[in-house]
């Protein structure tokens, strides 16, 4: 029972929402499932100023049990969702000093957005479960229509996490005009089938409890706690990894806690679940909770690769994704999926996928908010775009980039910190990805401004389409590799041109420690080749050691044409040396250009 | 909705056990957590026929849904739970011409067991709610008052899948001398928190719906029809995968199957969830569901190491566990939490992770028990230890196994089919065990009947203890490890000497090529050596390419004594040719005994 256990209901108990404001809009708003909400009213809360040029707003959208109260709005305020990523001053990745941020209660939600325990003023009773059907667009709507009423314009950017990155994704889709950035978090194209069946059953849990009386249970003594809790109980399950789950709940796994009131002494068996469950039924409202998980439900970007294409095609926004590794409801691999067909896209998009035990619920605790903050603030940022500090480049990037004509597309593969991409973005090349795997080096490079994709090599290239970059880096990522032929292939694919930059294992100072002393050859005296050279044999972490004239043979029996071919010695010069002697002797790195054309 | 998911519920409903028969236990029944049961009957089903020697017993354990009809007895009757791996005829598993197979309905079940639906003797009517709390021991020693009712003493084998493996476990620990092996499959020492809270979730479900009645819903006109459906679907999410619920459910997410009845509709979406629900209903009575799940989330093998070696240290039998690579309920890592035990405790035992996208349910589907089938036919399989065919050695192997003296214990890592080991049992050693990460290599070192288990050597050793083993015999495997250091520590952790035999990357062919080519080595004639210089430098599967010198440079490093060297000139004889004029160049294959010890 730590602290750090912060889903958004464990911090609202007890108070009202003292910034709440609320705004009516006009008219009636039509629904695309049919039906319409007359004289709906939005409740939401800001921070910070909208500055005069009107680009600073920010809309945060928040999750299934979430509100508006994204963050505190000072020392005596009650803790919102969001406090550790939303607040004044640069230490916060949303800093309200900077921009104009403001979150609105979700249509359908409890907490002063029109749901089904507002009163239809066509019949004079609360909705109940004669509440429409709604759906994320709906929801979206909404917040337009609001953010209209308001005066905003452009956002700097739509944020959520679950089911607020379904709203960001859709805000991105259904108003590219007015979306410049949509970060979206620990969400997916549309929920599992898995997801899928556990909202069913706590649906059906809600439905079936005798108090629910059809949904009409407002003005009814007894109210469908019960069924509630049960939803409640089920979600906090998925909302937490196996390991997570062990470490808030082998403490009382034999030995249950103090069972404090009657309502836990019925769910006698894993208090704290009991707990959560009543928490929330004190603070939320079971058609809420019906009728927004069925809008997940109902949430549905594409199935397939095809469907996805086209509903992302809309878009036009740069977007950050991130996804949580031990999150089993909201999976790595769904994120991949709309990063995937964002990269085919040409969309700006960086993805990083964070490691942690924590589970789906890992997109509101501190710790991981640490570490995704700085790519939020980084994508936020639309200074760095121009102005990141120029990266310290290697003799081998000097001669990439001399290869690299002006205007040139380029993708990256295995793009470290971004020295190469930001140096072409400085030289004004506009189209540039990077592909890379460390987590540390995908937010050095985000903080200068590029996208970067969080990628395993080993997979080939999924992402990308035929030719759908004039050139393909890849620098010493090659020993790295484990499936050389696929790989090989698909950059060939995806690029017009790869660049193949790697470090020549028969170079004579391996091969003569090789052959005068029979040892597995090693040499640390040559930084510029990176420090392919410099590992033992039960240490290194390359798993291939191809000569020059392997890669070359390599590239010939393939069918692939080598264009150009620069060898160097590093050494230790800025720009190297380069060899015409025997290069697979002398030579301790090369530089192919190839292509499957000749 | 294919015919392939068949978790037990889907095959039985309509008609009646045809083949149930009845055993009354004498006397009174005390319960492991108080209060006792007086007249307990137990409903068993058998197949085959007991042996004059009384020797050929195998008794099957059902998991929570399940009951005693675990396969057909003819072709007229219903189908069973497990009919692909029990019947008549050597193309079953566990045959019912050669073992006399017996199936008990659980302790509190409602299929022959006494259980709540059960008349209490003492009040005259169901027992309900008043249904005391069990346990699996409390389930184990009704099976042996039954056994021991029908004059069955020794058990060939006790098997069980999910809550049948709990029992086999509990049988092995608890009744030693009646167990000659157990296996469990798809089980764990204790569930995790993460089932546990499912199951806490589906126990209030039940619970709290309102045609309960405190568990004396028996006499009344409704039923918890609801609590045990929403139990149930619950269930369902957690026996499939991501993968596997995605193959089922995805066809009907937008456009719900055709509802056939009221049930249905109350639960209108997810059909098939809803479906399983009901036909789980008609055939399930809720309080069994409870008293059952109940028994499951107190069983309890131990947390720690520490208490599973002390749980399983009465254990005698030998033991087969198999587990499934996608089952999120029963993770393989708990599996091997088991079997890290009964290793380090010397029992004999074999495991094996099936891959599988098919989660829990794997255990009963046909797929996958072809695949742990012959694991299950080896381990019943007595005569194996004997008869088994013995193997074709290699020049490698034969020297290996000149180096180990009589009697000695060995652990073989990376063991393959069994070549060595299998030599070794023929000659007399009993303490033997491999450790093997392909599948269908240990299917093969089963079927000689020897024990392998199922690991990653990446990992270390965490199963077995300091000085386990006189020998550790690792032969061309080093050249595929990553984590070199670790791996050879432990192996002298283990094994009082090591013996490592490896191929020599210096070897003066490989060298030749490299110096004078300068082309990543390789060489094809060599077949001794196993096939390590046959690869290309891109699709080599060796991460590691040492030389003798390098291997021995980095015992002296790390203050390894080398007792013994045999350098070999494997060639393609039966032996190999010894080398003593400078084996680093002239040796394909190095044999190295060494230990800590000098």
């Amino acid at each position: 029972m730590t602290d750090s256990f912060s889903s958004s209901d464990d911090i609202r108990s007890g108070g009202e929402l003292a910034h709440l404001q609320l705004v009516e809009l006009p008219g009636v708003m039509a629904l695309e499932r049919g039906g319409e909400l007359p004289g709906v009213v939005v409740g939401y809360e800001t921070y910070g100023e909208l500055n005069e040029a009107r680009d600073n707003a920010v809309l945060i959208c928040h999750a299934i049990s979430g509100d508006s109260h994204v963050a505190r709005h000072d020392g005596d305020d009650l803790p919102g969702w969001w406090d550790e990523l939303v607040g004044p001053g640069d230490k916060f990745a949303i800093d309200t000093e900077r921009y104009f941020v403001i979150c609105t209660n979700v249509l359908g939600g409890c907490s002063g957005t029109t749901g089904p325990r507002t009163v239809n003023p066509q019949t004079g009773r609360r909705y109940g479960a004669e509440f429409p059907v709604i759906t994320i667009g709906d929801m979206v709507e909404t917040q337009r229509r609001a953010l209209d009423e308001l005066g905003i314009g452009k956002l700097r950017a739509v944020v959520g996490g679950s089911l607020g990155g379904h709203q960001a994704l859709t805000w991105a889709t259904r108003h590219p005009d007015r979306v410049e950035n949509c970060i979206a978090i620990a969400t997916s194209p549309r929920l599992t089938s898995q997801a899928l069946g556990f909202d069913v059953v706590a649906r059906n849990a809600i439905q079936t409890d005798p108090h629910f009386a059809g949904g009409q249970y407002y003005d009814e003594p007894e109210q469908p706690a019960t069924g509630l809790a049960i939803a409640r109980m089920l979600g906090h399950i998925t909302y937490l990894s196996t390991e997570a789950m062990d470490a808030k709940f082998d403490p009382d796994r034999h030995s249950p806690r103090d069972i404090a009131t009657a309502f836990e002494k019925k769910f006698s068996v894993g208090a704290y679940l009991a707990h959560q469950g009543q928490k929330f039924v004190e603070r939320f409202d079971a058609n809420s909770y019906v009728t927004i998980s069925l809008a997940m439900d109902l949430f549905d970007l594409g199935r397939t690769r095809r469907e996805l294409l086209s509903t992302l095609r809309s878009s036009r926004c740069r977007f950050l994704v991130v996804s949580f590794s031990s999150d089993w409801l909201f999976t790595p691999a769904q994120s991949r999926e709309i990063v995937n067909a964002l990269a085919a896209l040409d969309r700006s998009v960086t993805y990083c996928e964070i490691t942690t035990t924590a589970g789906h619920d890992a997109f509101l605790l501190v710790d991981e908010i640490g570490q995704f903050g700085p790519l939020v603030a980084a994508r936020l940022d639309a200074a760095l775009e121009t102005n990141a500090a120029p990266a310290e480049l290697r003799a081998n990037d000097r001669r990439i980039l001399d290869l690299i004509e002006p205007g040139k597309s380029v993708l990256d593969l295995g793009c470290g910190s971004g020295r190469v991409l930001s140096e072409l973005r400085r030289r004004g090349h506009d189209k540039l990805m990077g592909v890379e795997v460390a987590q540390e080096k995908i937010i050095i490079a985000a903080s200068r401004g590029l996208d970067v994709i969080d990628y395993d090599l080993n997979h080939g290239l999924p992402a990308f389409d035929d030719h759908q970059f004039d050139l393909v880096v890849m620098s010493a990522t090659l020993q790295a590799i484990e499936h050389v032929e696929t790989l090989l292939d698909e950059t060939l694919r995806v690029g017009r041109q790869v660049i193949l930059s790697f470090p020549n294992f028969a170079h004579q100072e391996l091969r003569e420690m090789f052959v005068r002393e029979g040892r597995s050859p090693k040499a640390s005296n040559r930084s510029s080749c990176g420090s392919s050279y410099g590992y033992e044999w039960y240490n290194t972490p390359n798993r291939r050691f191809p000569s020059i004239a392997d890669v070359e043979d390599f590239c010939r029996a393939k069918g692939v044409t080598i264009h150009r071919a620069i060898y160097l010695d590093t050494g230790d010069t800025e720009y190297g040396r380069e060899i015409t002697d025997d290069p697979n002797l002398n030579a301790d790195t090369a530089i192919l250009v190839i292509s499957r054309e000749s």
